[in-house]
């Protein structure tokens, strides 16, 4: 992909919306995208060429980290981003190369160590960001160790050294109450260092927090370092943006040298922001995370709904003109399963050469007999690239 | 898979048609599924997700072995089944790790010892029976040498020692007449040992059937080791059985761990086993024999009236009311070839969550407009773990 891409002045729009996929509701039949009132993506869908991406594998479930990974062109097989990493990246703080992450909790523990609640109530952010402040910024070894909050009980432990952290280490994080937390252990003996300061910072942390009720002590999970993830621009030559409201999606985009446009949380504010940056840019990707939250909730409705809001805003996007658009998920979240599933996820894909199909509408039936058929996520962005006249011929 | 299974109380059927798939009949332009009068296999498909399997790749014609071991989960690709432990397998021979297996014929030498036939004239059961008698027991350098007859003219011999034997030799067999059997040779180093072994074999062999005719000479070939297979509980966490006439079948499930349950020769048999057993297991492999020889005859109308007979009793699967059934081929045998062929496999899958389709029945020409799309044969076992809620999000 590197020896074969161009650059022109052409601009791709990748509309991801979180999500997207579903299945029928067992009362009616039809899928949420089938239940939406979407004139415009439907007579989109009739001037494009349509179809399933998969995001992972057939029968995979994905995370958010891997559902974009693939959406941006990267083998989510062999790009991990551990949990760590992605919380911190999440929150927006920068992880470089040998810092290792963790997430974090707040828990309550008994008189005798042993956990009785693991998020400690769910205590409020203020109370978090306090207790946070209270362990951020000590050292061990030379390893500095940042401490930030997340939400509620949720936290973020960076953990940083002039030397290279290793990550390969057990959680302290049991995932179940009435036992002690865990020590960490080095599963490779370059881990040794990074495990004494893990043990060491949860020693400290049960002294600091020992007056604190309910979150009096902490448990980690997901030691993760940065994976070495070459930039979009390298691959692609493209200058790329991103229009994302929420940080974790911002982070993805980050990981993979997008540029972060600032936005504001509704879909107006996100198209407002790619009209207004339109001209400096020649990649965007804007994130829809209506769709996925409803779908998360059960709420078959509300997911309709988001739906229904993005074909509002669909002739915004087409004024700008780009050249070529697509319309794709990072995974289904059917409100049926309330939750991400494994499903193929409807694609589209738009432009002047992008061919035709059968595509009557944009949804999960019609795609069946979409021009683009199924493919892996990550054939999507050398799409877009061969639509955009950005890809050279392979061989002589 | 490994770290995404997890165990519930669901229940997987994967009914396998051996051979299912078709091409039309020259004077009536349906294939055998499109001839079948099936009318509960087109009422599942319409509310199922359709599509194809390919057992290997696409143009590629499987045996037995990978197409069941890409059914199964298994790439056929990495993991190969020789010729020698096939056959064993197929007797119900146990072969253990560091034993090596080859396929035997019993055929005709000249007194020029040139072969005359290399089938000894299909001697009779019986008769080889009785000669695998005499060259069974056998002990070379502490190499234990098992001799078990399997149809007609072929036998197995299985080497067995307590350091582990290697079957990197060539075969005896030089799969024409009019020459003399072949002296096999090491291929690596490693194999010297077991090359002595099966040229000093070849020789008793002679001696001892110096005086018998038509079969006065062995020939043997697809000399072969166990390949370490993980089982498909150390995978999919599944507690799985096989319901399967033919010794061929429950070799290559008891491969992969499956428990084997004992059942008649009859569809029905096999129903009314999968029946008596439901409570036991969660997974159920039910291998349906008869299409696949039907196909290999030729015979048009009997591999028909087997796709009506397995018709019928689906009803009764249905009753059982598995979380997911999955209706699948390990490859195409049209009668209009005589064998085992490259075509795509029907393939259809069902369960609360499956999704949705424009599938209208079930065969060649419907599951072309299927939800399940083409894909490959390992992707099913995924899909139907999926689909039973077994699989865990991959990624953060």
């Amino acid at each position: 992909m590197r020896t074969l891409s161009v650059t022109n002045d052409r601009k791709i729009v990748m509309l991801v919306i979180d999500g997207l996929g579903g299945i029928p509701h067992p009362d009616t039949g039809k899928t949420e995208l089938e239940s939406a009132d979407k004139p415009n993506l439907d007579a989109l869908a009739r001037k494009s060429v349509c179809g399933f991406s998969i995001p992972v594998l057939p029968g995979i479930t994905p995370g958010s980290a891997p559902g974009h990974l693939g959406l941006f062109g990267y083998d989510p097989l062999s790009y991990v981003i551990g949990r760590g990493v992605l919380e911190a990246v999440g929150i927006d703080m920068e992880v470089k190369s040998g810092d290792v992450a963790a997430r974090g909790n707040f828990c309550s523990i008994d008189s005798n160590g042993l956990i009785t609640d693991r998020r400690a109530g769910r205590i409020s952010n203020e109370k978090a960001a306090e207790l946070c402040e209270k362990l951020n910024g000590q050292k061990y070894e030379g390893i500095e160790i940042i401490v930030r909050p997340v939400r509620e009980h949720r936290f973020v432990v960076l953990m940083r050294s002039d030397e290279p952290l290793n990550a390969d280490v057990t959680d302290t994080d049991p995932q179940q109450t009435n036992v002690q937390p865990i020590v960490s252990i080095a599963v490779s003996p370059q881990a040794e260092r990074t495990v004494r300061a893990i043990n060491y910072f949860t020693c400290r942390a049960q002294e600091i927090l020992a007056k604190e009720r309910p979150a009096n002590m902490i448990l980690l999970r997901g030691f993760s370092s940065m994976p070495d993830i070459p930039s979009i621009k390298s691959i692609y030559k493209l200058d790329a943006a991103a229009i994302a409201s929420y940080p974790m999606y911002k982070g993805l985009a980050r990981l993979v040298g997008m540029k972060i446009l600032s936005t504001g949380f509704t879909t107006g504010d996100e198209i407002k922001t790619l009209e207004d940056t339109f001209s400096e840019h020649n990649f965007f990707f804007v994130h829809i995370k209506g769709a996925d939250s409803a779908g998360e909730d059960g709420d078959f409705e509300r997911k309709v709904k988001v739906i229904e809001e993005v074909d509002l805003y669909l002739p915004q996007i087409l004024r700008l003109k780009p050249d070529v658009l697509v319309i794709a998920g990072d995974h289904s979240t059917p409100a049926v399963l309330k939750g991400h599933s494994w499903h193929p996820v409807p694609l589209l894909l738009h432009g002047p050469y992008c061919g035709l199909d059968n595509t009557l509408s944009f949804s999960e039936r019609s795609c069946l007999v979409g021009g683009l058929g199924t493919i892996p996520a990550t054939s999507i962005m050398p799409l877009a690239m061969a639509n955009a006249l950005k890809l050279g011929k392979y061989g002589a």
